[in-house]
């Protein structure tokens, strides 16, 4: 099943597509946001909910949010596709491998939805694509055994981890780059763990204004799916609605001789097997708010 | 005025600390949250709601939350005292001082508040101390400009940033260490900012077991308050309620050779001259939770 969330008549909801129209799963189940869902018993029943949810629009008339608005955590990786690594370490980043998944968080305001604007920040012109699988969380919990990850995975997405690559390298750490406002895109819709089983090889790629950049598949991240879990969930409980996002395979804009970044009218577009084709326009930020 | 999170009769609250008792502020004001109260009219306001509220109880018998319990945004600042930055390159970190603060995020559930254990995980016994100050952001904005960055704190407050060394390095990027459940002490209470003018030098402490083991001042901050202010207000929109922890002295345990952390049963206080003394003692995680 494919599930949403979607600005409606002034509101926000939730809901699933099913054949082309998206359903509000939020008014017959009662539950306000999808993440509470993924936690929730009534997520096992969600094919039943389904069925007897009223159609709001056509999937193709939805405003979307990011699939999950609001993640109580974003845990992204860093450098976990091995020939991501090299290309970095070869345009000249000086780093090794970690024996542990490199990791930074995301704030949940730098993510922004399919089909709405990834903003360029006035304050660089080094905005770089990174098309990425995305984990979201259901059962939450702490300290999980990666035989058990599985357990935890409520679905699948596609998440563009853009990253403005000045301000992640002007400082030691990386998060400023990875959190500029609407820079993070995250849908258009999870696909519930169901119908991907564990483990799946799941091509990837990343097209710049049709053109393919990334071309990779999810078998070949250095920490996989249930390392990700484990690690994440030693630090803290996860919750229902956290996001992983697994990292990138290469074929970034930094690394390209000389670098190439996204310009405000690029049409971004990462797809995944199985998951769906999440699209995006670069725009430039509007000048001087206070 | 001092400002506190509390838990009361098994729900949250919030209110003001007036001569040694707890009023409820949330019940006169109507708003839920501390963090929607600093950017709302009401914050204007804040004498005359304190003063017909009801008292709930005396200070010393409430069991607190940390002061934001839920902030949108926790930013952290790495290496900001010039000291604190000798002291690390001292003992190994091949590290230069950055053009830009070197940022990281916390998330909410890394909090504890005052009185509260700061949990030492079950993984690892390299738990550090970090007394910082905090600055809690009232009126939210973007790109804020360094000479409007006043306009823009509702208070301060005293911040452990209790860190876990060998997960902060075992991998290129700290987040993983800076985020373990329970580690990231915030209280007992905000100071509004009217009562410490902005830019004033602040003593700030830390103790362990009443030993000080971190004795400086505020004015040695090598990004001052402002700078983060703008800083992060150029990543993201800052909301009533964010925090940015500015970053700790030279005097952690990690820079003594050899280094010495944290053992349960450990009286960790930090104070802050006209703010407070935040006390919190360590425990060890509980073994397997499921």
């Amino acid at each position: 099943m494919k599930l949403v969330s979607y600005f409606w008549q002034g509101g926000e909801s939730w809901g699933a597509v099913v054949d082309g129209s998206v359903r509000d799963l939020a008014r017959v189940s009662g539950i306000a946001t999808l993440a509470e869902f993924l936690g929730s018993d009534h997520f096992a029943e969600r094919e039943a909910l389904a069925a007897r949810a009223p159609v709001v629009a056509p999937f193709e008339q939805m405003t979307l949010l990011p699939v999950i608005p609001r993640p109580e955590k974003i845990v992204c990786v860093v450098r976990n596709y091995l020939d991501h690594h090299r290309e970095v370490v070869a345009v000249g980043l000086d780093l090794s491998l970690s024996e542990q998944p490199p990791i930074f968080i995301r704030v949940w305001r730098s993510q922004c939805a399919h089909n709405a604007p990834i903003i360029r920040p006035a304050v660089s012109d080094s905005l770089d694509w990174e098309g990425e699988l995305a984990v979201v969380i259901g059962r939450g919990g702490r300290d999980i055994p990666e035989a058990q990850a599985h357990e935890h995975v409520a679905g699948y997405a596609c998440y563009n981890d853009a990253s403005v690559r000045e301000w992640q390298f002007h400082a030691k750490q990386i998060a400023a780059g990875k959190n500029f406002e609407s820079t993070g895109a995250f849908g258009p819709w999870m696909v519930t763990a169901d119908e991907i089983p564990f483990g799946t090889k799941l091509k990837l790629q990343t097209q710049v204004n049709g053109r393919t950049v990334q071309s990779s598949d999810t078998s070949h991240m250095i920490f996989g799916v249930a390392k990700l879990i484990n690690y994440a969930s030693t630090l803290f409980t996860l919750s229902p609605g956290d996001v992983l996002v697994t990292g990138t395979p290469a074929g970034v804009g930094y690394s390209n001789q000389p670098p190439t970044y996204l310009q405000p009218g690029d049409v971004c577009e990462v797809s995944i097997e199985r998951v769906g084709t999440l699209r995006n326009v670069v725009a430039a930020q509007p000048v001087a708010r206070d």
